[in-house]
């Protein structure tokens, strides 16, 4: 058994991308089929295509719906390493960015203009995200030629816009109905502002943990202090984001919780400085999806994020971050708002990979986010 | 510009493969052109086939002579990650055992009987290696199903052997002349033998340096004490095998060090404890090459090992390593010695590897290992 596949890169992460109907082929569950084409369960997934790290165990599962809205149809996989399993709970902003340019070179989708617009949904979240191929004269230029940080060679440039983001979780930008809230925890009482778009974030102002406001000396240590604080906030905030029923109940991964300053007088280059918590940490860098909410928070007159960066009024929003400044884009399009950032793109290699032995023909109960 | 290419495993290695006229097609030096195709220099090799981790950076580079004594030559290239360099220095045991394997799934040698015969020769060394390919009734398997330790998955049994190994490197398999010598470091005089057969390598009694002989137990510590002086031992022998014309002249990769102790009375799984360093520190397992080396010093007499493991008069040598047991052959065929160990091998993809831009037609000289 063999099956066609290309080898991408997407953002800062390489991603196997599929078509649904060549995975079929196999006769068993995705659950089953993806751990093995990928080597795991085995830390090095030393005999299979995954790449032994979080970035480079991604696959992307595209359908062309035969009508509707969109032009591709794509669900993430997130490809378990140690362990054979697949997570289908979110998608990954990175490797979605090469659905627009696999349309491209397959054909399915002609460029036209100098920047071809690509209608996409990824399946796991449901959200439409509109892919803007750099096609300059109406085609892909003969080399790809943008660059990106993190990425020291060039790709194709392309912006991934997430169309009407808010509320895709709870149904409502500001869950709770106000753009700002008060969360009593480990004794004082805290304004946060809790967004859904792109994903759920709480978001904490610097100044009320007693950051260093000119930067970013001692912010880490300074939120280490505040840990279990935060995480009291942060439990707060699903329980009234709808996202939990109980403090207790809060899932880990979300809501995520952002601290923000205004940046320092003598840094022009941005708007904001941002620290993200993940998993109950301070992150260097900061998610799509994360970037996605705090641009609608600071388009969002009342939050704490638009009383610092609401007087940029541009189309563009710089959020610093221990890794490095984001830029995110806003435009309305069509009575939509797309709200993205610019990633690039390449195809690595055409593959066919061999699959050794029959995976039996039970196909398992597909989870909601991967039907095919 | 694209290039064909096969990605298999190698024993506990993963391997690009090519077919020398495919790269040559590029127009470029290989020592450009590798490291571009694996994503180098990037920590990550986010843009490019490399698996960043030096076990799945590497390369085989294949060529069919239009006569003489072997069926297939191929080069081996340890490709650069954080570096945009090749590495043509050495060769590698867990790659080469998918030469013969790629031989007969491209048709270029027919598999006839239990088990099929196909002579390779790597270039970077010299190294005649005769390739059991497991083809039972005169095919492989319709699927892989053999196993080995450090893969989770099956791949089709070969046996490398190694041609004849002895003084590959310096004419000799006993470059002083004698199967014991005596070395003064440290204030001790240190009774050693020195071999070359696949690797040069320097073999010290455990006995000697006071470690623990009942098994490994206290070894790393013990050895840890000796380091300084393993090292002076080290340089020596690299000036007495030929190897350097001054201690500090000498190379740090060669010659490696073993340290051997008979085993345990509980443990007649094995004929050796072995203990290698490498680059100066203790290393768990024990590279291709080095079992080769012990194996030929097993069968000398008047070696130090030839003391401890002599006694087996079989073909098959167990050495005992931190990281578990090795199994090394032993045959006599066709007027030649055969010795060599058994791995597995598999193909994971079939490819086509995209090669974004022009990287100009300057061919660069060609170390002498990496003529095509």
């Amino acid at each position: 058994m063999k099956i066609e596949a290309e080898w991408m890169r997407g953002g800062t992460s390489k991603c196997w991308v599929f078509e649904a109907e060549h995975l079929q082929q196999a006769g068993a569950s995705l659950d089953v089929l993806l751990p093995r084409l990928f080597g795991s369960p085995d830390s090095r997934q030393i005999d299979g295509v995954g790449g032994a790290a979080s970035t480079t165990s991604k696959a992307v599962i595209l359908h062309r719906p035969a009508g509707g809205d969109v032009d591709v149809e794509f669900t993430f996989a997130q490809v378990g390493i140690e362990e054979a399993v697949v997570d289908w709970g979110s998608n990954c902003g990175n490797c979605s960015a090469v659905v627009g340019l696999y349309a491209i070179e397959k054909g399915w989708v002609i460029p036209t203009g100098d920047v071809t617009r690509i209608a996409t949904r990824n399946t796991n979240t449901g959200q439409v995200i509109i892919q803007r191929v750099s096609t300059p004269g109406g085609a892909l230029p003969g080399s790809p030629d943008a660059l990106m940080p993190g990425v020291p060679f060039p790709g194709y440039g392309i912006g991934i816009g997430f169309q009407d983001p808010a509320g895709k979780t709870t149904g409502a930008l500001l869950p709770t109905g106000a753009a700002t809230d008060t969360i009593t925890a480990g004794g004082t009482r805290w304004t946060v502002s809790m967004i859904d778009a792109g994903a759920p974030v709480v978001i904490v102002r610097a100044e009320e943990l007693g950051l260093d406001l000119s930067g970013y000396a001692g912010w880490h240590a300074g939120v280490e202090r505040h840990l279990d604080t935060l995480e009291q906030v942060r439990r707060q905030a699903a329980v009234r984001m709808g996202l939990a029923s109980t403090t207790g109940a809060a899932a880990r991964a979300i809501p995520k919780v952002a601290i923000v300053a205004a940046p320092a007088l003598q840094d022009p280059a941005c708007d904001v400085n941002v620290m993200m918590l993940s998993m109950g940490r301070p992150h260097p860098a900061l998610a799509i999806t994360g970037s996605i909410a705090l641009t609608l928070a600071a388009r969002t007159p009342g939050t704490v994020l638009h009383a610092i960066a609401g007087g940029n009024q541009g189309t563009s929003l710089w959020l610093r971050t221990p890794a490095g400044v984001i830029e995110t884009w806003s435009e309305e399009h069509d009575g939509s708002l797309l709200v993205g950032v610019d990633r690039t793109a390449r195809t690595i290699a055409t593959s066919t990979i061999h699959l050794p032995e029959a995976l039996g023909s039970v196909v398992a109960a597909s989870p909601a986010g991967a039907t095919l």
